[in-house]
């Protein structure tokens, strides 16, 4: 009965942010929250850090967009070279969306060949060709041999459905059986090495193994996506694989809490985007694309975010783990935990998701992770993102994490009966 | 002689900005320059405007990207939506390309239909679908009858250029015959009513009047790309015609010179987007969308380009061009200007162009506006947009327009040569 109050209280009117700094928000209203969202994960430094704060002060006077090319540009760029061994050139946008479209299109120009292959249930952003089948239920996700493709928004042109093949994350003989029926059309496989929507948990490396080896036989190229996942290592997810991707898009935190996607890889790729070059193969430029602000904001956050502070963080998130772990046995609640580096999700279910389907979220699943969340929110003042995930801050202390495991206690507790009755008609 | 070395010195290590304030761009060298470029049009008020940069000093401390709302979006939603009456609903995303995408892709799924017919020639951006046959080529563009759907890039799949229809701006019984064989499969017409890249020169009330009532009669809908040409008009260039579009991609200047886009329209199209809805038709979602920054520096841009402003920019614009005009006659050159409100562009040929094909820069006009535009960059100071364009800003004063008329004069003087032998081997 409380809960329904609660959620009509947040819906349809959202709550505004007044200020935040560090890992806290405060709202319109006064009431200050930990922040765990980290506005999806783009803010690896929390809010309002002094030293970004500082430098985009100072770039400020010195103007935020030009036609004209700056410093600022190349300083971070080489910054990012230095950091990622697979990072021979690199090419800003303004977004994760852009990143990824660029990405595509850059596989598509380099090996003149039309299909995206991607894994059922991932999030890549809103191009078309990248969103397809993000949103598969199991009303038309079909034959797990062969997921069917599926539009997220109606009017999706047939032509982009039938250029797109999708595959089961982490299934070797399914997903090189897929492959092989579109062998030579295929322009580039793309992977999220640690998929957020699929469950957040990591790609295997026998399994990224495999379509890296499927791609060098097939003439076709393995890129990631990491604009969330580069925070995992110093280097990025692409760090805990024996074999590497040609071409990888990050974004989110590389922009220090300003608007930024970027494309890096392989010279001999990345040439096709050279202005300088005989015949320009992919010419795109974008007004905003490299400004000084996010360039600037982005190197600061990166110069902290050095191998000291990723290893810290990784640290703290896995006590976080651990103490969470510790709830959900306390509370005696059918919930598993996965995730990887400075990123978790919670999963109203007994044991770990090991695939789309078995994380996917039916409508009382939905309803009730929103319960959970909408009480965190509303009662222990604890801000997650909505699948259940936290993406930590180096802003984030011991005593954060021991609210949040507290907090989810109370949570799992005040949830105890829906979420077994859950568990037992899943069974 | 001195071009050939001038053309070597900027080729291939572009110029680097080190600071800027209003219409003046100093580069690392310490050299000064004019700038008529204005980041491609996106700086309303030139650079490092006291009021914005005071505005988003303030903003930058209180944080600069949530996963909650601002206030900051509302402000600035509701400034725009009182500005422009077709401006119902609005959606904030990162860049013109993502708003125009965005724009396609509501438009596809409120109509149900795969199709997007726009002008041969007209840059909207990235997305595939946006920029088709947008570099088209004497080689290429065939019977103006019909142009061809030319791909920008290898590897754009064949199902993208069947769903592109491509007709000839202001056209108006070409058009109409060309988007008739596609009546039921067009979700939109995308028009840009003063395309840069066709020659920058407006739509006419007739072309726009024909392509309204097709779609009426074929239920499909008339979208604008106002990205660049919004600052035409007080409530963009959409103001000049009788009839008006179902949605808008706004962009650039919007943002007081930080990473915007934004969709705006009817709100029974619009409604698609809002996830309080029943069903949510068209999910959309961005890390970086209507941030605080962006939000706060483009509501105080878009206060200050008042009635007053916009009337006032455009009046120094038209005295820029009557005394380029002046220019081009006492050089006695075979150059013409087009242009609308604040932007104009030089056209290297003594008629002004009426269509893309006309405008078109063969190889020799390439190079020939290159010397041009190299020459008033290196020795005269003066920052134009590649195509020969300028995109005045409210900190231009007559003085600067001075400056540019009769830097003009003395190029013209120069390439007067060159020009000559292209006007004679056009004829």
């Amino acid at each position: 009965m409380f809960l329904q109050v609660v959620l009509a209280e947040r819906d349809p009117h959202p709550y505004y942010v007044a200020t935040a700094k560090g890992s806290y928000i405060t709202d319109i209203e006064g009431v200050e929250r930990i922040d765990f969202a980290n506005n999806m994960a783009s803010l690896i430094h929390g809010h309002s850090h002094p030293a970004i704060v500082e430098a985009v002060t100072d770039q400020l006077r010195k103007g935020t967009a030009f036609t004209m090319g700056t410093e600022a540009e190349v300083d971070f760029a080489e910054l990012m070279i230095a950091r990622s061994e697979t990072f021979e050139r690199m090419r800003f946008v303004n977004s994760g969306t852009e990143a990824v479209m660029t990405m595509l299109k850059t596989a598509r120009v380099y090996t003149n060949r039309p299909k995206i292959a991607k894994a059922e249930g991932a999030y890549h952003g809103t191009y078309d060709y990248a969103e397809l089948s993000q949103t598969s239920n199991p009303s038309n996700w079909g034959d797990i041999n062969k997921p069917n493709v599926n539009r997220v928004v109606d009017g999706t042109p047939q032509g982009v459905i039938d250029d797109v093949v999708v595959f089961p994350f982490n299934d070797i003989e399914r997903t090189l059986k897929i492959l092989d029926e579109h062998a030579h059309e295929i322009a580039c496989v793309l992977i999220d090495p640690v998929p957020h929507r699929i469950g957040l948990f990591p790609a295997t490396n026998e399994f990224v193994e495999a379509v890296y080896n499927w791609t060098r036989k097939n003439g076709a190229l393995m890129v990631f996506d990491e604009v969330v996942t580069y925070r995992v290592n110093y280097a990025g997810a692409q760090e805990c694989y024996t074999v590497k991707p040609d071409l990888t898009a990050i974004g989110k935190m590389i922009g220090g809490g300003f608007p930024i996607g970027a494309l890096a890889g392989k010279r001999e790729i990345m040439e096709v985007l050279d202005p300088r070059g005989k015949i320009l193969r992919h010419p795109h430029s974008g007004t905003f694309s490299a400004n000084p602000i996010s360039m600037t904001a982005g190197r600061v956050a990166m110069e902290l975010f050095d191998e000291k502070a990723v290893l810290d963080l990784n640290a703290l998130t896995d006590i976080a783990i651990s103490q969470i772990t510790e709830s959900i046995k306390i509370a005696d609640v059918p919930v598993s935990i996965t995730g990887e580096g400075s990123m978790f999700r919670l999963h109203l279910q007994a044991n770990e998701p090991t695939c789309y389907r078995e994380a996917y979220h039916t409508d009382e699943k939905k309803f009730l992770i929103k319960e959970l969340l909408d009480y965190l929110f509303l009662k222990e003042n604890i801000i997650m993102i909505n699948t259940g995930a936290c993406m930590f801050a180096t802003t984030i202390t011991q005593k954060e994490v021991d609210r949040l495991s507290e907090a989810l206690l109370n949570g799992f507790k005040l949830i105890k009966p829906k979420l077994e009755k859950l568990s037992h008609s899943l069974v």
